[in-house]
């Protein structure tokens, strides 16, 4: 079989949200100064082919103006109706199959975006690469990166760095069973 | 008033909890090798003068055998009886309180130690000094760091790094307001 790469690229309070509880990006500011840096965002999407993304996510990638993902295959994951703006196609239910109808398709670096959709990739054990950047916040309450059903797993560090705005962002990769 | 700081210096999953359902602890083993790592707790506790530990970490630590606070004040948190061991004196109700008290006794620093006293810490808005060390491995489910009723807080990045076990361990202290 195909061999895929199913890599997370994910911001994060110190308490483990990626969102307020209505959906805002806002806290995000806090690490935003002038635009210069990315914090490897760039770099790490020349990798991808491929953008598996929850339809919450995409729903607010939508509205920040311009499409981010310029040359991508992009998989929204949803079952309701959804009017491409981009070339974008929809999948609902488990990874797996997905992935294999992906690998036929020449994908071989996947970015799976969006809580719900790493909550299953990892419930479904087919994440390899997780890049956490922890923003400096305690938000009190929002919408969970984690929890659910995901079965425990070890991972290996592979790198670690802070940035001067406080974001502490450290890249681990699946460790074999 | 008398100038206190109080400091939080935890081990967490990267999914955000510090024990099993059961309160185990026995996946912190994947960063316990030979011993002679110990992630600045040593440095840290060098620093402290008064432990202020919750009921249950407190039965946890009295598991271990060996005393790991000789030589500091001991404070737990808890509404039930204790005999104390170790000279440990208990405090029920909010912090607030039992931190006037304690700097009317010359304590400066302070570990708040314990998930539920250090969620009390946060709602209170009480702690300076938060390190916390993450550990390489998705729990999927245990006891949380964070949740309840934490108010929403920023931080400053202090210092961040890594360890050979994948341990990324980053110091922040509270913006002010």
């Amino acid at each position: 079989m195909v061999q895929l790469q199913i890599s997370v690229y994910i911001a994060v309070s110190l308490d483990g949200f990626i969102a307020r509880e209505n959906g805002s990006l806002d806290w995000l500011s806090v690490v935003q100064g002038t635009g210069s840096e990315d914090y490897g965002y760039r770099a790490f999407m020349d990798t991808i082919d491929t953008v598996v993304i929850g339809r919450n996510t995409y729903d607010t990638v939508l509205g920040f103006g311009e499409w981010p993902f310029k040359g991508k295959r992009v998989i929204v994951l949803t079952s309701r109706p959804l009017a491409p703006k981009h070339g974008e196609t929809t999948h609902s239910g488990e990874l797996q199959p997905l992935l294999q109808a992906l690998g036929k398709l020449s994908a071989r670096r996947i970015y799976l975006d969006g809580g719900t959709s790493v909550r299953r990739g990892l419930a479904e054990g087919l994440v390899d690469d997780l890049i956490l950047s922890w923003i400096p916040i305690l938000l009190g309450r929002g919408r969970p990166l984690f929890g659910g059903d995901i079965p425990e797993s070890g991972w290996r560090l592979s790198t670690a760095k802070s940035f001067p705005s406080g974001v502490v962002q450290a890249s681990y990769r699946r460790s074999p069973e």
